[in-house]
């Protein structure tokens, strides 16, 4: 290969990171050095993305390089935070530039976005994978959590569930979709769009709030057990996108999908009753669909029920690692 | 196997991170929080180790997770700050128990010693990988960096050069050491010892500092590409341990493994001629060797020279990826 990795990191990365005021040190050193403000709590999250685990060879390195942030983004505005500056390391089989210029673009078009700036990070030889550490701030003490849900909170879903999963099987060829939805589904499951902005909108009005990237019963049991509550879930009143009632799935494998599919990266959150005029004027700045779904109780279990109060049978709990 | 990702997570890590009063939330949500003192700047970098690359597959689970910490340390220290905070992403082919006991034991034991605290990270299957985000704290503009040497400084190493590099021939057989040499120098291949008090004693003193992490060489060109100035290293005052000194390998090819062995994770720094007073008066509480082993010049070279002036040729030029 012509460009050493110092070259690489150079040509990539460090000349394409934009700036913010409150880095006093970008790339290039032993360590970045970055001014947290006075009023601000620091919120930090990471996450990798590994070849043939999280992503197929096929995945543009475009797509890998959003995702890989779009993750990491997802749970800043999980907490309500805004992001603020991450570090990036990169394992690579080999220096293909051609692979580090789009993987890159990924990067940086989300970054820009986002106003969230590369400071640091390794890049080494390896088999393909990427981890994002991400930081954002957020005024001390009001960060969400997936604890502080209460018996008759409300249970809103950002977006639509079940796309990222309808996505992989139009991918694994295990369903035929017609060619704009393929490509919806298939974006969906690539280049997740982060609820960042929900996300700060949701940080006075939500009493708890999670991510769903390990599939929505899955992800709400984690918030469940922590805020030591149970809920039902109405399932048909999940929210499925025009692509996912279009497919050739019966009604209740499309509500399978949507309970258990992962990848979805949307915010599963809890809205108190005291706060449901609150949570209202918030969403007049909002332009994601937000749904009700369900309701927390106190029996600590997670009924998925139809509204007329018959169960719904779920077949698999969402992703397992290991 | 018998425990889920979340157990696992739970009973190795989640359950043995420490304390420090400025940890708001810890491992288990979708993000830590952390409060970061309104006197303090941060300080944050991150370094991967991948099997086959950075150890070998006979490495001892505890080494590994010793050294993942370390390295991190290790540019922590290089910046003169003190550890705070620590997020793990360990990618495993299998969740086995011992594994992850002995190199949770590895990662926590060091994290013990240097108050730094593990707040969150995430665990995947895949190719043996560890990335380890680090933040210390520094007081503002006080933080040592590549830049700032300038023309008469004295040039600073701590410990030994070339261990590393010894051990790791040692290890591959390539050369043969009486047995305790032989213990020495795999231990300071496989479990380095990050220069923190020391980085915290050259804070206010030294006008530029890095780690040795890809050699001498390698990396004291990084620190005068940043500074823009030149040196002379004197290879007969370079610091050389006994295990060196004592094996079977000619004088000129133990100043080789001094000047471009990787892994050694020393720090190289420069004093200014007006700093050397208050560097005496620093290192009266430092219980680690320091060698001066040359001078920052304003010619923009490297030149690696005996005492009497002649000089000697480098072979290789340390740790290159890609």
């Amino acid at each position: 290969m012509s460009l050493s990795e110092f070259e690489l990191i150079q040509k990539y990365f460090t000349s394409r990171a934009t700036q913010r005021n409150d880095i006093v040190l970008g790339v290039g050193d032993d360590g970045a050095i970055v001014n947290v403000p006075h009023d601000k709590e620091l919120v930090i999250s990471m996450d990798t993305l590994i070849s043939g685990v999280h992503f197929s060879m096929e995945t543009s390195p475009y797509a890998i390089g959003h995702k890989a942030l779009a993750v990491n983004l997802s749970d800043i505005a999980a907490m309500g935070a805004e992001p603020a500056w991450f570090t990036l390391a990169l394992s690579l089989p080999e220096a293909d530039e051609t692979w580090l210029e789009e993987f890159s673009a990924g990067v940086f078009a989300l970054a820009d976005r986002f106003n969230v700036c590369l400071i640091g990070g390794d890049t080494t030889r390896g088999p393909l994978s990427v981890t994002i550490q991400i930081a954002g701030l957020v005024p001390p003490g009001s960060a969400l959590r997936r604890q502080g849900a209460q018996p008759k909170d409300l249970i809103y879903v950002t977006g639509f569930l079940g796309d990222a999963a309808l996505g992989l099987l139009a991918i694994q060829k295990k369903i035929s979709l017609p060619k704009e939805n393929y490509s919806i589904v298939t974006k969906r499951l690539n280049q997740p769009e982060p609820r960042v902005k929900q996300g700060l909108l949701l940080r006075d009005v939500a009493s708890a709030c999670i991510d769903i990237s390990d599939g929505l019963v899955a992800d709400l049991n984690h918030l469940l057990e922590a805020s030591e509550m149970g809920a039902k879930v109405f399932v048909d009143k999940l929210p499925l996108s025009e692509a996912l009632r279009q497919s050739n799935r019966e009604p209740s494998e499309q509500i399978q999908l949507a309970l258990t599919g992962g990848d979805d990266y949307e915010l599963c959150f809890c809205i108190a009753p005291q706060q449901q005029s609150a949570f209202n004027e918030a969403m007049e700045t909002n332009d994601c669909p937000m749904t009700c779904i369900g309701e927390i109780q106190e029996d600590r279990k997670l009924n998925c029920i139809y509204s007329d109060g018959s169960s719904f049978e779920i077949q698999g709990h969402g992703y397992v690692h290991f």
